[in-house]
Parts: structure tokens; C-alpha cells; sequence
């Protein structure tokens, strides 16, 4: 239950105030020779602090591999890792000691376990997707021939309607927000600056694009991939829609509409499919779309209950993100990689 | 990976051209007085034939179930249960045996496993789901408190826009496309009557809420309550997306809009979070929207390639829906059960 | 955990007395072709009735597989499979409704549950051990070039004490008992008829050599290969305990006497190590043994209590076995069958 | 396959010789106070140098948890935890660079892997066990009421014959080989110190008692409680084998003789079950023998083959342990330990 799949699998630990954070990541292929700039690089496009419209928390995100490489390589055991907290503020926190931040995790965490380390949300924060990155930036050192790359396909009401074909996805890192398409890019910024300086949050869309993907990858029942695929990126916290291929508009459509007619080739004209059929991979692009809420945490005041059940006022304190998307581009990709190696791995078992 | 569910467990097998189909539940709490009739009523809500608007197949599906229950009630062994295929006419299906249906799982199938019952879409068939109705049936008797309701919310174009608090969910039954509002079930039942007759289909909506949930079920990382049951619902035939709570709309929102605000007694005054936070349900209404896309059986003639790559003509023969979503709403209600039985018993193991 | 294997799955439910036993096996992959007759071959060496030294009671054995075949070959379903349950002369269990047989699973099962199905032991019966022997027969039959010998080498204090090398394992099925010695196997038969006529039971052992193993099965910590076998042996009914290569004798010998030397070939010039390493195996032959209690329903008067706690008068009634340990032979090799393809299937997935 | 346990689980990590090994411990129940003194009493009953019939390496073993606990409860999150590797003599190595030492996991390990980290034996490495005395001895703290005592019952041929009815446990931590007969442990601490003398090692057993059990424990098909604790023991380093209550003894004995008769209360008279009937504990004591083998370093010149297949001359080096049965007696009990809290929290989800 605190482990995520089958045959690549990621087991993780870590509140945002305690040492560290870290993990381990369980069936990777021995023999792997890997690039360790590569997965800073895949942590850093997440760290906080990287520009100025994400959270000004200065933190580096260091990931401290302690077993499963030997000179350089993996061997196949258990690659076990820590991602120091060098930034524990933790008188930040009092305020929320005895109160339960809206639409945060609190109250829950509360009133499941009867007990909670307050600060900084505990294990609820988002810093354990730093952990995610490390094993999802492996897997994409392992699937050399796939290109995910995911994107900030709009925030607030601010849409990037180009469909993905019409984009440079090399161009994704060329500004903060995350965004291939400059214009709209900057237009994104602003609204970010401006919601910002408000003192409240917005939400946002990602999209994800999976190429090169082999036909055959996903099981037919309950390990489709796309339900795969759904339940990585509902764990990512604040998200709360997913859809791939023509998704929630394809409710709307017709099926001779719909239907992806196949070339000789076994590709398709169209991909409404979004690249998987059956739960299995057609070979075919994969797209998916997933939505981002506001961050609950807002410099506005408001009020809220006490573990007294008493009504108190509240008031966002540290340095939070106004808009979570930028930052989670390189979750949405690194947990679309895990799940992809994890079925690679597992079609390699059918192949008798 | 056949397999649903942590502690209620659910195992299934078999093609809608076999002899049967059937499962295993496993975990299922021992001592629990079935009401059989209300099983089968619920798989005479997913069953073909019922109305004019869905598939003229007649099967009677009826579940039999062949260990785990002694006496009327459950021994908490694990409870075996078959569903014969009476209605197998394999004659129907050779016109596919050779080629790959647009938009079916032929193709995946066939690439994935190099061999392929083709027989009705031999595993990929929705008649699969009639297997997890009864396993939901069995959770909905277990969770008597909770109250589960799904209904059609949207065909094609046709929305129905009223919030579900203004519904009244006891009509739901009362007209066979299974929308709670007279009116607009009307006009989606004209719309599928219209559908049919140009030998086409139609995509559309399904929405269910989940009442009088306990506090403190779903895990905190990978299996938040929400992601679990997003993997659900993406597991049934044709669905393409999922959101719950304020959902892709709440990727447009401000955080001081979205922000559901305490009540002294820790209910919330509005619940765009949909019943959960930070994956665990907070005692509030779940409420969830599942897209399903149109049926890619249509009764129009198509041109596919058969499995040596060749063009041929092909029209859909048989019996097919022309829209999936009035038969799909037991399917939702019953794997939502399926998931909130699971989360209920994993969550007693926590007590100590 | 009513699931073995975790690639090659089994999945099972049944009573003695319900309808039909049956299991789903998951994971196998596609494309085998199956050998119905050798698969109820194996069958029939596990059924009751087959020779003077088991139980009289007369049952067909009949295994019917409902999917995950198609024109007689696997297609990578599900393979789900019922086993009708012929003979279930329900009234000769009335004795033990109300009573609970000693060292039998009636009194921990009523106290588990509240509730059990007491008619021929339920769901502890032996009986589900033909469920296992149908998937371990499809297992035999992917794993051709694994030889899998189980035989009897001890009855009571009668041990067969040549070392397996001397033994011609074709002569295993050429008597009733299953022992390759015909002399030792004479003795062993009249043992068990003089106990069978004193109305008594007596225990056993079984060896198991497995050879033509690859070098590389097994995981190196919980999942080690002796571990999981040790672990499906020991779910065999009546099984007390597990040792493989050099075993309790073993842990009298000293290091310069138990090391395996090397050759250069690396094959070693001894094998105490039982054909494994570090839980892995080293490509010599695996051997294992199983010790089998007596069987606990004798033909003599017992006290016992009933379910109020008072003391009872009972008398085993029904057709049982005298000693397990000939009917034994083909589970246990089943079980190893199981475990072997399930580690051959995973180790595929290590081979990027 | 790399994590123990259903719903009490450890996920572990870590070689002898790289910076750390540690784990994290999934599903333990939140609000439990630990006590951190008892958990380090626990590691330095395995840990090296402690005695003058142990290896003579010096290693502090000191456990760090990083997450989970909060002011000195546990959270009910992931604990966390790392073991430092103090004392990781790398040079000691270089002559197993290219050697595989003859009955260790040298070969398995390069021939599955294709790489290996040779310090120490790397993953193979006993030094794993550390982390299952941690995750065992909050296991213990948590299980209040159930006594869990292990004690070596033989050393080479040298055996206690007395039965564990007979013993003071409280007298096992007494002497430095854990035996709890004075007169018997005093001669196999001079056996052992002879063996150590000649440079070789010797095998022996340990027995293990689990007291005040509840009925119900164990799952009735695969998941036997005796199953998986014979899975437990078989993982640890150098076992060969396990029996539980009668174990291979029973094998030679008859019904009559073997069956536990009942006292009115449900107490068995006898108790040849081991507290285990048809894999469920049935409140009497649980008992389980377990079969080391002699260490396979020993400090005589042994012949071996390099990875060339060259035949190469070799002597252990390094500080090993001339008998492992001593420091393995607090890793038996913490095993036991894990098993016997999984199943009290799984045996949670079954009472509805």
C-alpha cells in the first residue's frame, strides 16, 4: 500500500521536517550504468526555489544513493536512497499545531491515526515527490528509446490550445512556467504573477506525451495501463481529474467519429485512443491530461476549527507555491516512466 | 494483476464466449447473511436485453455461486462463483477472426499474446463486468450504512446540469437510461433511439456519490482513496476519464474559491474536495464523474485491415449498445463498493 | 493470500462438499499447448480410490477448464477451472457438527470465524490440493526440460536410505506407495495395511530433486528460492516441517565438511547446498524433504469436545487414508512446479 | 519480493560494505510509544564482538529512524530507518574480487546478475539481519502480551535435550552461546572454541517458543501461519531447515499416538500441533525448530574456482563466526516476531 508496482517498484518514507526523505526502488535491471547528473537535473526542474513563480524555499535536493550501485552500475539489489531536509523551519509551523488547515490533510491524517506530525504537513507534504523523480528519473535512464515529456497545459483559464503534434517540446524548459508555447507561456507567468501578489493560488492542467512505446505493454483487466497511468497520477498530490486520449470530450462523441481507423501498417489515422486499446499500448502516441487544484495554502486570511472544534482565524505563513504546475511537469513524467519500465519488465515474464 | 483489491479481493476469469465466466472473492468478513435476490438484481441492472435502448442480446446471467457461503451466509472462506454464456452464437464473430475491429483490443491482443480468442472480443469483453457486479453486490450488503448512487449524467451533448444535491436518486430506476431527472432522461433516451437507428453510437457520463462515509479510509501516498477508485472506474470498457470533487473544473479555480472551509464540527461548508483529502475521506459526500466513450462497434460499414495487413471491408454484426453508459451505472456503483469495502477492512487493521 | 505465485498465479476456492473446487491461474503464458491427458494423469495419481493403501472413497477427478484456452492452446487469460465435487455423502459428517475432531482445523476454524462449513472439513480439506496439482501440471508442462522427481522415502520408521543419485525414479509409479525401491516399497505397504487394519494412521516423508534447474532462480532476501519452497510445502496438509540439501544434518556438520567445492566448470563436487546459494540456485539439482504427520481422523474411538465445551465420544466414519504420503507425491511436485515457473517467469523480467 | 509481510511489512536495502543498510517499515499501527533503549538491546544482542564465540569485528550498530515517529510515537507514515556501516574494511576483500568462495553466494549472484558487489558478500551479507531485528523488535513492543523466546538447542552434535517445558528462558541471555541450560551451554561454548581454534565452523539449531498466542491467527490455505514462518526462518542466512510442533519426529509416529485430545476449555492434553492446527493457531503454544549450517568462511585453505574458471587456492580472512547460532537467536525471535503482528493486524480486517 505504501509501495507503487509491480515488478519496478518504489517503497518510500519521509515527513517534510524530519532528517530526510528517501526510498527504495525494488526490481531494477542490474547492469544499468548510470547518469547521476541526469537524475540532480530531474530533481532540480522540481526543487523549490527555482524561479520566481514557485515557492521561494531555498532547499537542494540532494539525493544520497546508499546501496544497489556498485562503480557506477546497478547490481539488481535494492537501490536504497535519502533526500536530506536541510530547510526544517519548524517554528514555522506552530500556528497549525492545534488547527486544521482547510482543504489540507490535517484533519484527516487527525482523525485516522490520532496523532500527526503537524509540521509541515508530515508525510502529507509534496516533498515526497522528490523521491518519486529519483525512481522515475532511473526508469527513464532504463527506457532509452521512449520520450515522455509532459507540459503545463494551462493554468486557471488560460488554455494552450495547440494540439501536442503542433509543439516543441524542446522548448518546455526554455521558460519558468513549463509551457512549449512562448506566447502563451508568458501569458501564464503573468497570470501566476498576479495571483500571487494577491495572496491566493490557481489551479492548472499537464499534459503527457509517451512516444516510442512498444505495442503489448499493460494488462487486460484491472492493470490497464491508462488505469495504471490514472492511479500514479491521482497519488500526485492536489490533482483531481484524469483523462487520456479523447477523454472527458470524447463522452460527447459518436462512434463513427471515435473510432481510429488502422493504416496497412497496424497504426492508426487517428489516435482518439490515445495510444492504448484494451488497456494495452498500440503503439501509438500515449496522451494524457491530468488537473492540478489551487494550492489550499493561501497568504489570505481564513478561518478554521482547532482540535477544539473551536472556530479560529488563520493565515498562510512560509513560502508556498501560487500555482503548483511548473513544479510538477517532472513529477508527471517521472511517474508515467515508472509505470511504463514496470510494464516493460512485466511483459518480459509473458514472453516464454 | 488479475487481481482487485488489498484485503476484499476480487480474481477473475473468462471469455464472453466460453462456457462461463466467474471469480473469486477473497476476504470477504464470514458470518454476513446474503440476500441473494439483491445480488441478481443488480446483475439484471448491467444485463443485455433490459430495454430498448441497450443491446438486444438475451442472456439471463445468473450467478451461481459454488463455495464460501454455507447456510445462507458467508464462512469467510473464498467465494467461488461462475456466470454461465448461454447466448454464445460463435457463428456471429467469424467475420473478425481475421480482422482487428477500429478501436477494439483485436489488434493489442493479437500483438501481446500472438494468439487470440476473437469469439465476442474474447476476454476484452464487457461481459467481464458482470463478474464484478456481483462481487460490489456483496460489498453493498457488507457496507449497509453507506449509500452508493450512480447515475447517468451526461449523453452526447446532453448534460444534466443540476447538482446532484437535487436529485432524487430513488428515480433513477424509473426510466431506462438512468438519469434521476424525468426530462433530461427523456431527451437522452430520444438521442439514443436517434443514434441507433443511423447504426451509430454515443459516449457519455456516468456520476456517482458515495454517502455516510466513515472518516479515515484510503492510504495517505499511492493508494489515496481517490487514486484506487480512479483506477477502478479506468478499468471499466470504454472509460476514458475520471475526476471527482471539483475535478478538471477545480483546475480553473482560485485556492480562496476552492478552499473547503471547516464547520465546528469538522464538516466542511462547501466539499469541492469531493469527500477526500489528501487521499483519505473526510467524512463528507464522495463524489466522482466517470467519461465513457462511444462504442466502437458501430452498425456502419468500416474499412480495417485484417492480420496480414491488408484493407478489407467490415460492419459491425451482432447486438451492441449504442450507448454503454445507462448499463454501465451498476458496473460503477458496484466496483465503488468494491473499493470502499476494501478501504473499510485495510483501515480496521490500523486499530490497534 | 488465498493467492500463490507472484507471476505464475494460483488463486482457489472450494469446500469438499459445495458444488465444485476450482482456481484461477494467472500469469501463464500464451501460446502453450496443452496436454489435457497428462494434466489428468496427474489427477488421477492425487485422486482418492486408486489402490488397497488410500482412501476407498471413489471420485473421477475430473478437471474443466472454462477460459484462457483457445483451440487447445493457452492464450495469456486467465485460465479459470472447475473440479466437481462427486462424492459428497454429506451425511456421514453429521458426527462432527456439533463436535470438534481432534489436531483436525474444526475448532480454529469455528473460533476464526464463528461459522463453519463442517461437512468433510470444508475448506481445510485436502481436497483443494487437486487444484493445485492441475496448475503445477500446466507448470510441468511449460518447465519441458526441469525434471521434477518426487517419491516416498519414509512410512513411519521404514526409511528408504539410498541417496537419491542410486535410485531409478522411473520406477516411482511401478507401486502403490511411490517409492523407487521395490524392496523398501514391499515393506511400506505392509506397514501401512497392518496400520490401516489397526484402525490407525501413520506419518511419512517425501523427497523432492529437481534437476535441469537454470542457474539464477530466486530472489536474494525474503524471496529465496528454498524459502518459498519450504513455504508451499509446508501449506501442504499435514506437513510438519522442511529441510533441503544437506538439512538438520547439516546443522551437525562442520564448514571444512559441508562446503561444496567447485569445479571448473563451476558445478561443485558436492552439493549439501541443495542446488541453491544464497537462496539462488546454482544450476545443480535441488533436493528437498517433507515430513507428513499422521493422518489426524483415525478409526478408533476418541474423546473430543463439542461446541458447548463438554466432553464427547467419537469415531472417525468415512473413507480415510491410512497415510498420506503416497497421494502426497504428485502435490508436492506440483507445488514445485508452481514455484519454479513462477521464479522463471520473474527472472525473465531481470534480462533488459 | 524485496518486502516481508502483508500488512506489518518491511522493505529493505543495504550491503556490508556500502554507507548504510537500512528499511522501512509499512502498516505499523500509529500512536505506539516506542521504546528506543529495548530496540538497541535488541541489535546488540546480534551484533559482532559481543562475546569471544562471535566474530571479533567491532561494528556499533546503531539505528537512526528518519521517519514515522513524532515526540516518541509512532505516526502511523513509514518509519524509516538506516544502520551506519561502521566498519566496512573494503581491502579485507580484494582476494574474493575474482573468486567465488566456495557455498556462498558468489556465483548465484554474478551468474543472475552479470555484477556483484564482492565487499563482504555485498547484498548476501548476514549484516541484513540487522535490519530485521529493528523492524521485529517494534513487532515485539507492540505485541505486549505474547512471550517470543528463542535458544540454541544444539550445536553440532551436541544437543539440549531437555524440553522447552523444562527451561528458564530468562537464563538464555545468561551465557554468550544462548542456550538457557547452564551445564549444556558451558559445552558447547568450549565445543565452539575448539572449532574456532582448528579455523573451521559449525552448524546447530535454535528452537523457538511463541506463548500467549490468540486463537486465529494464520490464513487456512497459503498463507498458514506455520507456512509463513517457515518462510521467515528459511530467509535467514545458513538455514536449512525448519520444523514446527512434532516436525520430523511426527513423520514416524501413528495417529493414536500423535492427536492432540481436547480439555473441556479447548486446551489440547498434548501438544504434538506445535499451537498450530490446519494453519491457524489455536491458542496453545507455537514451537518451531530451525537448522543452521556450519558458516561456509573458514579460516583453512580451501580450493575454489576464479571467474575465468581457473582453479585458485583461498583462506578466509577477515572476522567471521566460527557458529552463527548465537547471534542468531534475537533474529529468530524478531522474524517470528513480524509474522505473528501481520497476522494480528490482518486477523483486524476479518472481524466486521
Amino acid at each position: 500500500m505504501n509501495t507503487f508496482g509491480r515488478t519496478y517498484r518504489l517503497t518510500t518514507f519521509g515527513e517534510s521536517h524530519g532528517e530526510a526523505i528517501g526510498g527504495i526502488i525494488d526490481g531494477c535491471p542490474s547492469g544499468i550504468e548510470l547518469n547521476f547528473e541526469q537524475i540532480q537535473y530531474e530533481l532540480d526542474r522540481r526543487k523549490p526555489g527555482q524561479s520566481k513563480i514557485v515557492t521561494q524555499r531555498k532547499e537542494s535536493d540532494r539525493v544520497k544513493f546508499l546501496s544497489g550501485i556498485f562503480e557506477g552500475k546497478t547490481t539488481g539489489a535494492p537501490i536504497g536512497f535519502i533526500i536530506p531536509n536541510e530547510n526544517q523551519k519548524s517554528k514555522d509551523y506552530s500556528h497549525i499545531k492545534d488547527a486544521f488547515r482547510p482543504s489540507h490533510a490535517d484533519f484527516t491524517y487527525q482523525k485516522k491515526y490520532g496523532i500527526r506530525d503537524y509540521r509541515g504537513g508530515g508525510r502529507s507534504s509534496a516533498r515526497e515527490t522528490a523521491n518519486w523523480v529519483v525512481c522515475g528519473a532511473i526508469a527513464k535512464q532504463i527506457l532509452v528509446d521512449m520520450k515522455i515529456n509532459a507540459y503545463v497545459s494551462s493554468v486557471g483559464d488560460l488554455f494552450l490550445e495547440k494540439p501536442y503534434q503542433e509543439l516543441d517540446f524542446s522548448k518546455t524548459e526554455s521558460n519558468i512556467v513549463r509551457c512549449p508555447d512562448e506566447q502563451v507561456a508568458e501569458q501564464m507567468i503573468d497570470k501566476i504573477g498576479e495571483i500571487r501578489k494577491a495572496g491566493d493560488t490557481i489551479g492548472g492542467t499537464i499534459t503527457c506525451v509517451i512516444q516510442n512505446v512498444p505495442v503489448g505493454l499493460g494488462e487486460p483487466i484491472f492493470d490497464k495501463l491508462h488505469a495504471r497511468l490514472g492511479q500514479a497520477m491521482l497519488s500526485i498530490n492536489a490533482v483531481k481529474g484524469f483523462e487520456y486520449g479523447s477523454g472527458f470530450c470524447g463522452a460527447k462523441m459518436t462512434g463513427s467519429e471515435h473510432n481510429d481507423l488502422f493504416n496497412e501498417d497496424g497504426t492508426t489515422k487517428s489516435n482518439l485512443s490515445g495510444g492504448i486499446q484494451g488497456g494495452i499500448s498500440n503503439g501509438m502516441d500515449i496522451y494524457f491530461r491530468v488537473a492540478f487544484k489551487p494550492v489550499a495554502t493561501i497568504m489570505q486570511e481564513q478561518e478554521t476549527i482547532n482540535s477544539k472544534g473551536e472556530m479560529v482565524k488563520m493565515q498562510g505563513k512560509g513560502r508556498h507555491d501560487p500555482c503548483v504546475v511548473p513544479r510538477a511537469v517532472p513529477i508527471v513524467e517521472a511517474f508515467a516512466a515508472m509505470v511504463l519500465l514496470d510494464f516493460v519488465l512485466l511483459d518480459k515474464s509473458r514472453n516464454f
